[in-house]
């Protein structure tokens, strides 16, 4: 175990690329773009997944599976969307492999098996669900219709990063048909509101909520909201996106319903997803130098117990120790792991642990056993407390839930003190180059203006929050009239 | 809701085909062989991988993900493998779409934009995994490596049926390496153990344990171990496999490790699998002409309860006593659904439940009311019960329980009895003919006898059962020397 990670103020970059390989969260593989997520990384995974999945159980909504595959005639259907998705996408052509005549043992494409249509893998999956969705609706008494997906997505990026930015990744991807407009928006701002719930309760990344600009937005899309959520080094993340499609995609695919008076009407929809890519907004939301920083409520293992002895008899009265407490932890639901291996010194065990981000570590020595105590240390501060044994179990419990808010908290501070409204360009730019962060700023409305700020600084607009307050002020860039001010920042 | 099933003995393969669909499990796609899996399809689904994935983790497994996509110079590498596989797979060439010029507003593929390399869509993720496990395995501390992977998988067929065989599926693979042979045999048996456990005692699907002959065998492996279950129609179906592959993937991709001596040694491998192809078993092993029979275990609601009335007093009413009762077993973790819908009769609410395969119904009128009491109502027998008022919690919780059993027991005895010993070739394809199921046959070890039986009968060797008994005798077709009875069928 050699952690020597880069550290953050060096390169923030490769301390980020580095740390997700040393702690075993993820790897490149031999598929350009596409990453192996290993076994530590995906226990991470499970947990968002399994408190995404109640959550939007709870909401009312149902799971399903559509195909992997978009026909090319259904991928063209909806313009918009074919238009922002077609630069990207993997296409499949053929159906069989032969053998090679020219190079024995190694096999070819067939050319006798192509496939009279090709078929896109996925980017998302509106073009392939709103044709299903169209057997499904026939009248108002069929909606809404509130599904989702988990699902892999297919986007031919040419550049990639470990969970930011990966040709193929995981997500899921809410698909719902409604009556009426109202209920479709209602819809969509239920789920930006979930993914903001999980986001700051679950995952402790602050975020804010907002729509993106007409540039920004989902191809398909009538209005997209997001959250942003904001990193260590002062870059924006787009943490999670939920659409308002409008009849867009009922239209291109013909999708209507009969109304309560009979008459036909075309559905309305919305789409929302988040994906992967929230492994890399948790670990550059909480990490540190010495590795990966976990919330308690996402770390696979929460505690773990290390043994420190000289001898085998200490090592055996420390285990049975260790032993009880895992068996108090495990009754509480808590997840604990006693360190027993023999190969390895506490030292590196300590390292390792840190690297891997488990919110607790309990030391036990000899000297421990005879006083009746333990020695608790939190991964987030790195601060360590001598706890009586009879203490431990109560106050364990309650330093993990500390840790949670503690995470939360202290992300929320850094994000507080990093959004900087600012009058002129001027300033503008020298927020945007030394302090970083958000920057807080009249826009005068237009696409052209978002475009040239874009240019000249980098930052584009990362949404306009939903609290914004009515604000009479004139654009950062143009001096023409703006009515509020919106988010700026360089971003992943 | 139209029930209007075909009957299974006119046409067992149609009202296969017609359930499906109608108990909104899943229907055919607009992508040739592609299925969507319909929510209430998807919750049985969902189930099965919450028990299994309890399983696979409580034998030591860890979930982790490997990339959609195999590199043609990967997929070639195992040569058995890729030669199984490189017939039914789909490849991806090209990675964007450009707008056509000659036809406005539809798309075509660039031919700029062509892949080096052709990318195979994993038709199963040996060629994928291992190269990614040379990375892994250093030494014999990093062993045994105990992976599986929930995904989807393409395997190009030419005729496919709902769950039974589709071009892309939902399945997991267990992909294990091992220090040693007999470590990594003990493995596949272990998990072909764990597969026949989840079949006989959470789907109620009574399983022969075998081994696949060598043309049955998966492609690349040195022995494949199977679950074989029979359908009502008297024929077979491979439920899950477990492979051991020998050292083959070690070699083909150069996977070492330092034994303890510190000398370099090829490692030894596992994989092992089950689909969305358990949706066709459950369905063809329980189901009648009714519908869906589903055994609580996997059934998304397991009771249903179906208010009788006439006037909005008595719907009040029996409300009031439904929604306590709702509460009761929600309590004690039982899904239960109280269909208070009022556009429709109690006479198509039991027909929709009937097909859609909840095991109990209670029905609830103003009679029952006066007398305190409930009529419950059994989907596998359709027997009915008058049940008192403060005996239905008890009463329903132990009727879930002999249902999972009685369901077990009813699919065990047809098996048994479809289990025929047969001595020369009449017999053998007279009871293929009548009777159907396994037949239990002397056969003479060879490949050819084994074609030719299945050219002549179209039944194939399902398995070698694990429990056969030594037996002398002589091969039902070749009267050759044989020293065990195999199980022949046709089969799915």
């Amino acid at each position: 175990m050699s952690k020597n990670l880069t550290k953050r103020s060096e390169d923030y970059s490769k301390w980020y690329n580095e740390l997700v390989v040393k702690a075993d969260l993820a790897e490149n593989s031999g598929v350009r773009g596409c990453m192996v997520i290993k076994p530590y990384g995906y226990a991470i995974w499970e947990k968002m997944q399994a408190e995404l999945d109640r959550m939007f159980k709870e909401t009312g909504h149902q799971n399903a599976y559509f195909p992997l595959f978009v026909p090319k005639s259904m991928f063209e259907a909806e313009e918009k969307n074919a238009e922002g998705f077609a630069k990207e996408c993997a296409i499949v052509t053929h159906y069989r492999l032969k053998n090679d005549p020219d190079k024995p043992g190694k096999l070819m494409v067939d050319p006798n098996a192509k496939l009279e249509e090709e078929l896109i893998v996925r980017p998302t999956s509106e073009a392939i669900i709103w044709p299903t969705y169209k057997g499904w609706i026939q009248s108002y008494r069929d909606l809404p219709l509130l599904i989702n997906q988990w699902a892999n997505v297919v986007r031919w990026e040419m550049r990639t990063r470990l969970f930011l930015r990966t040709a193929e990744f995981l997500w899921q991807e809410g698909h719902t048909a409604h009556a009426t407009k109202v209920e479709a928006i209602a819809e969509s701002e239920q789920m930006i509101n979930v993914y903001a719930d999980f986001a700051e309760n679950f995952m402790a990344i602050p975020v804010v909520k907002g729509f993106k600009t007409e540039t920004e937005r989902f191809a398909g899309a009538v209005e997209t909201y997001c959250i942003e959520a904001l990193m260590q080094d002062g870059k924006a993340l787009q943490a999670g996106t939920s659409h308002f499609l409008g009849q867009n995609f009922a239209k291109a695919f013909d999708v209507k319903f009969a109304n309560a008076e009979g008459k036909q009407e075309y559905v309305w929809g919305t789409s929302w997803g988040v994906s992967t890519r929230l492994m890399g907004a948790l670990i550059m939301t909480h990490s540190d130098d010495n590795g990966l920083v976990l919330p308690p409520n996402l770390a696979p293992i929460q505690i773990v117990i290390v043994p420190i002895y000289k001898s085998d008899e200490e090592f055996a009265a420390i285990s049975e120790v260790a032993n009880t407490l895992v068996a108090q932890f495990k009754k509480l639901k808590i997840s604990v792991k006693f360190d027993n291996r023999t190969t390895q010194k506490p030292g590196f065990k300590f390292a390792e642990w840190e690297l891997k981000g488990v919110p607790v570590r309990i030391a036990v020595g000899p000297k421990d056993l005879e006083n009746g105590t333990f020695e608790v240390a939190r991964r987030d501060t790195l601060s360590k407390e001598v706890v009586l044994k009879d203490e431990i179990v109560n106050y364990v419990g309650d330093l993990l839930e500390k840790i949670q808010e503690d995470l939360f908290n202290k992300a929320l501070d850094y994000r507080n003190s990093h959004i900087t409204e600012v009058v002129d360009f001027e300033e503008f730019k020298e927020v945007l180059e030394n302090k970083t962060g958000f920057v807080s700023a009249h826009w005068d409305g237009t696409a052209e203006t978002e475009e040239k700020i874009k240019d000249l600084t980098k930052a584009t607009i990362r949404c306009i929050p939903l609290d914004r307050v009515e604000e009479a002020g004139t654009c950062v860039l143009t001096g023409k009239p703006s009515s509020g001010r919106v988010l700026f920042a360089k971003a992943y």
